[in-house]
């Protein structure tokens, strides 16, 4: 059952942080975030380093949930899309936690949980703080044009979002279950343009999600919702139409996509959000406290990610994606 | 005891792939490679390919060696110096097996070895390939200058190594073991000169080392060779009057840097190798073959990484550094 691990102990999500900033306020799950930074550069001398803070302060906010001060984290798990995941290596210094960095584009916060599953799972950690972060401005400028250049995009373009989320996996305590992950492989179908990403994840997110199908012998009717992120509208549509014809075919009211969600019907947030921290606040915020309140009983969360560079793109490769899957549920916790 | 993790269920490296490049092999450690590019593109259409042809090229090596297939593989762990880890991706594809993408730059295989053990050891998986690579006219044109400019370098500089290192853990069969792995944090001590990287990443190196030998109450007798990678000259001084003041002394004989020793007194590499295939193609090759002729029989290899990106630095902030240390050692193999 290669790629699937079933943990028969579940470590428990305990506490989560979500942090937005201004446009991510003006979404329908505002309601759902622990903290805004008021603008963009949040008093730090750039964009990128501000991108530092927002995932510092989600780390923070799990940690303060939890009662827990860095010093009780076993290890710190992150990363983003920056160059050499400088915000996460920035808030890593901040915890001064033992750290992992890791890197799967805008589905890294599924990694993350598959590897600190692993860590308290197995019993080597009791407990480990995950997390992954983006920022518009920082992204744009790194993978496209900057923002003040105002170049046009074309309809089937994401936008990234500038938010960070932070879960605190532990051994014991009121959680919800991770029950499962589902490892992805990296998957190509031949795209090669950047502004059109959710067409080239949506044949990785299928992947996975059949894998995971299969490996844990469940079906679509088995999870209250399945999310993707971000495939954004196009790539939702792709997805469903994969599914279907793998057979498993999710019923269109149970496919969400953690990018739609952030920014609902948001006219520049074009097929809808996208980055590291689009899933990362969606699933620390909102999902959470569906499973929370017992408003869904059990999801599958199937992350993302475009593992392209710009250079990769400009010397004419495609873009190959992956995804990685986790299975969170409601239930009774470990004592 | 945060950060290290000892195995009770070793798992154990049971085969390596190391190749190397035109300079490696006019190096004193040529003998140990598996394999060598005879040029630095390989019938790539660009540097950044040719660095995933190495990592691909280790790999499959690992995989001849061990008789399998890589649909025999559980996992594939991977990450290099490259912006989004191109090259660990171009390899995850070629494998086509569940794949987690991770960076902590030169430190990296030693976060590979941590991560691979931890699903071994858990019983999750039972065979992890894990490696990293490093180029170094990709490495030289990404964080400084291309090499085509001749720009003047000075002494305190290191080589990026064209080369690359794969390693197949597995849960049985005859092989070295995986015994312990501790974990790092951040170190910055306030370097900025992305030119002097030893004297920025020995501090990390001495922390993690320091805390290994706290943690599992061992003491620098207790192992044939101490190995940092990669500091380079001065770094290795500095680590040694590091591990000297914090009382842990190991003896100049006993501490090498694989830096060092991939190039030895080759002029051009200033103070020694570095890159994240220098450490990797070391351990996969000389220091595995010191180990399963029990020329050696317990060793501790500390990876080190320099965090930044180009940017971070252009920004004004200083290096954040990094450091993952393993300990192998032969022994009674599992049944």
């Amino acid at each position: 059952m290669k790629g699937t691990w079933i943990f028969n102990n579940a470590p428990l999500i305990t506490a989560g942080g979500a942090v937005g900033g201004k446009d991510e306020k003006n979404g329908p799950l505002a309601a759902y975030f622990d903290s805004f930074f008021a603008d963009d550069v949040t008093q730090a001398n750039s964009y990128e380093e501000a991108e530092g803070f927002f995932l510092s302060r989600a780390a923070q906010i799990a940690l303060n949930k939890a009662s827990l001060s860095s010093g009780d984290i076993d290890l710190f798990i992150a990363g983003d899309l920056m160059n050499q995941i400088t915000s996460a290596t920035y808030t890593a210094a901040y915890l001064n936690a033992p750290y992992l960095g890791i890197f799967s584009a805008c589905a890294t916060v599924c990694e993350a949980l598959a590897m600190g599953g692993l860590a308290v799972s197995s019993g080597k950690c009791q407990k480990v703080l995950v997390g992954s972060v983006s920022h518009n401005k920082s992204a744009e400028r790194q993978f496209r044009y900057p923002n003040e250049y105002g170049s046009q995009k074309p309809p089937t373009c994401q936008k990234t979002a500038t938010a960070a989320g932070a879960l605190l996996l532990a051994d014991k305590g009121q959680g919800i279950m991770l029950e499962s992950v589902t490892v992805g492989r990296v998957v190509d179908y031949g795209i090669n343009d950047p502004l059109n990403m959710g067409a080239a994840m949506a044949p990785a997110a299928a992947d996975t999600i059949c894998k995971h199908f299969s490996q844990t012998k469940t079906s679509p009717a088995d999870y209250d919702l399945i999310l993707s992120g971000d495939l954004g509208k196009m790539g939702r549509e792709l997805l469903f139409d994969l599914l279907s014809s793998q057979g498993y075919g999710p019923g269109k009211q149970r496919l969400k996509d953690c990018g739609l969600l952030l920014y609902g019907e948001q006219k520049d947030a074009f097929c809808g959000g996208s980055g590291a921290g689009c899933i990362a606040s969606v699933l620390a915020g909102y999902l959470c406290n569906l499973l929370q309140n017992r408003v869904v009983t059990r999801i599958l969360v199937a992350a993302t990610g475009a593992l392209l560079s710009p250079n990769w793109v400009k010397q004419g490769n495609t873009i190959p994606c992956i995804s990685h899957a986790v299975s969170l549920r409601v239930g009774d916790n470990n004592a």
